[in-house]
């Protein structure tokens, strides 16, 4: 991703539609204190602590597993109907530790493998390159990972003398792709993952900003058999600085001389060696947003699911007016989230996107990123999360532009016709 | 120190030199706002950010390798003379981050071994087990690791045919031992790590805790050949509850196509896979902290090295006055920190630790903890940073009429005639 911060940086006037970042809000400071408050209050109020102890509880070091567990398992019982213990959630400094701790508990045997949907969010293939894990694609669908793909997986693995021991998944608007495992495929996800004696990391960081009305319940809703373990963020619903996540982890593992441990323990253990415990301070803070709306993050996320509701329509409904019938480029349409991709009648690489910012002052994320064993090759990720109304349009505008001049050699574009095209 | 942990929720009562946390302050909540102003006026003063760019720095995912690293760069200078550019620093959550990241970016190769100081803090052998990364422990003499036990240590782990590629150190008042290095030790260690080809892992979340005027620089202040990577924390000198840290890695590495990269860059693409980036709200926090004191933390912390010089003197003069003449019990004598080490005359196992504190009311920390290869059977860490005056002084007794009842059998203590006496 190196290579787009710098294309970024060096065009600071392109419309960017590469970020995946939340939306920039004016938050403001002063609110910080507000939820301090709130959670402090709560603290004394509710949980019957000494202004001592809530002081301890904010601005010492804390449990390594967390101190807003039982409001996390408040907040996913209301807002997912998931029932967990709250000694089953383990608060991570993000989703990404989170992946980490799971990672390192799950795989201890250099024949194990992680499945990953395909394309895939870069933060797992990291965590396993950190850890030495092999990874195996998985590739998506329309919908998604399916249980067949995921099948096909197994036996592919299994046949190279090594065992499937995890899937990576994003069933809810996953990033990079923009797709949604309908529900049906759930079920079948979950039965393939129980029969090969497989562990779900579901990760669900964009599912609470649906588009449409359909919208199936979370893996870990419907997990019967305790397949699933489920990655949590509040980076997207509450905010990005707090640097606040969570797993739940409410499976038991057996250690090789047959003794079992709780995983959130496991969990709790490896993060001891990580970043000892999640910042208190941010703890507090997203507590405090969590006690405030009575540990509901659709009612605290009224505005933004509405916010990016109308993004992610108004991108579609510019690709629709400005490419229209464009034979030579498609697009997907989610049911929701940050991210949807196109495809075009060219390679979409470095050379592609250089050229886009410089002469049509618009930037995206090149697909291919995203692929761990190729793929991607004529595809580019656009994310509307962070951009204004009138910047998605403008931003379409040019990339139609763009993909006019780089798709069909000789057909330069109004801006810059002296651009070389590559399209092989 | 699951057992320490249990112990000490079952005896809530008895006095604890166990915990190494800071001092219980009454942190106002309210301030916190406080420091997010100074912090959000230095950026738009200081570095013309405007309030939507300030907003943004504060409150979404921020830069991986941190934003606070220009002030942890003008602290270091001012408080120990250590001149980093500031592009050498990463922010990571506490030193246990750091650590980590440390050890993940320099140790590639199954052969590697890191070598650390015996007793040892658990972080940095937490983090290795982590890696699966082999340690070679240095035994620490009366002033910490000298440069010829870590020649011999080198010597042992290349006649079994490996590569000691890293020392890890705290050589001012040390956890466990509270011991330093003085300065000619340091030297010469520094002169062992260049003859040696041998990075140093100096760790420093004490050393601003001086009790005696005697105070030596920093191996990295005094380090002309790059071998140190210096791994600070804010938790003891600021806020514990922020989770801040930082790793100075000034150096270049050489990757096997002989191409370079700075150390601290590849430190911080670790990060990306670990962390992704520390949170910046409890970053802006310790900055508003270090812009408020002029990045001088010994003038933010004027108090605290008061306070815990009181209490190390406090420890020192109660057990010169309970134990007096035993020749049975010793101690060493630190220049500062938290810790100290007592040596009795019986085994400090898990079972003494439960007679202490069932029986006399008095909780520490079994030293053998500390040691990955055995080692402190018959020591105990005191800490005094957490108490207050009269506790330290009535925790001294306690710890008398302990070791009196379990250090000499059939002496048994005046609160518990029927303890049995493991004396062997």
């Amino acid at each position: 991703m190196n290579f787009l911060n710098e294309v970024t940086a060096r065009f600071p006037d392109a419309i960017s539609f590469a970020p995946g970042r939340p939306y920039d809000e004016a938050f403001d400071p002063g609110a910080v204190a507000g939820y301090l408050d709130a959670y402090a209050k709560y603290l004394e109020r509710d949980r019957g602590l000494s202004q001592r102890q809530v002081g301890g509880l904010l601005f010492q070091y804390g449990r390594t597993k967390g101190q807003i567990h039982e409001l996390v398992a408040a907040t996913v019982a209301n807002d997912e109907g998931i029932e967990a213990p709250p000694e089953s959630i383990v608060v991570t400094v993000g989703a990404q530790e989170g992946m980490l701790l799971a990672l390192r508990a799950l795989f201890r045997d250099a024949a194990d493998v992680l499945l990953v949907a395909s394309p895939c969010y870069v933060g797992i293939t990291g965590a396993a390159r950190l850890l030495d894990i092999a990874v195996e694609p998985v590739p998506e669908g329309p919908s998604g990972v399916d249980a067949v793909a995921v099948r096909a997986a197994v036996e592919r693995v299994r046949a190279s003398g090594r065992r499937p021991r995890a899937l990576y998944a994003v069933p809810d608007f996953a990033n990079p792709s923009g797709t949604s495992l309908p529900i049906g495929a759930r079920r079948e996800l979950l039965a393939v993952a129980a029969a090969e004696d497989l562990y779900v990391l579901e990760d669900n960081p964009y599912g609470l900003f649906a588009r449409t009305a359909r919208h199936a319940p979370t893996l870990k809703r419907l997990d019967e058999q305790g397949r699933v373990i489920y990655l949590g963020s509040f980076a997207k619903t509450c905010l990005p600085g707090a640097r606040v996540g969570y797993v739940i982890a409410d499976q038991t593992v057996t250690a090789p001389d047959e003794s079992t441990t709780p995983l959130a323990d496991q969990l709790s253990k490896i993060k001891s060696m990580t970043t000892v415990n999640t910042s208190p301070l941010s703890q507090a803070v997203i507590g405090g947003m969590l006690v405030t709306y009575g540990c509901r993050l659709r009612v605290l996320n009224e505005e933004r699911i509405r916010r990016y509701r109308e993004r992610l329509d108004a991108l579609l409904d510019a690709l629709d007016r400005h490419f229209g019938a464009d034979a030579g480029v498609g697009w997907n349409v989610p049911d929701g989230g940050f991210f949807l991709v196109l495809s075009v009648p060219f390679e979409a690489d470095e050379e592609a996107l250089t050229r886009s910012a410089r002469d049509h002052g618009v930037l995206w994320t090149p697909m291919r990123y995203f692929y761990a064993g190729g793929g991607g090759e004529r595809q580019l990720r656009l994310s509307c999360s962070y951009l204004d109304m009138g910047e998605i349009d403008e931003g379409v505008r040019r990339l139609r532009e763009f993909t006019s001049g780089g798709g069909r050699a000789g057909a330069p574009s109004s801006r810059a016709a002296s651009t070389t095209v590559k399209d092989k």
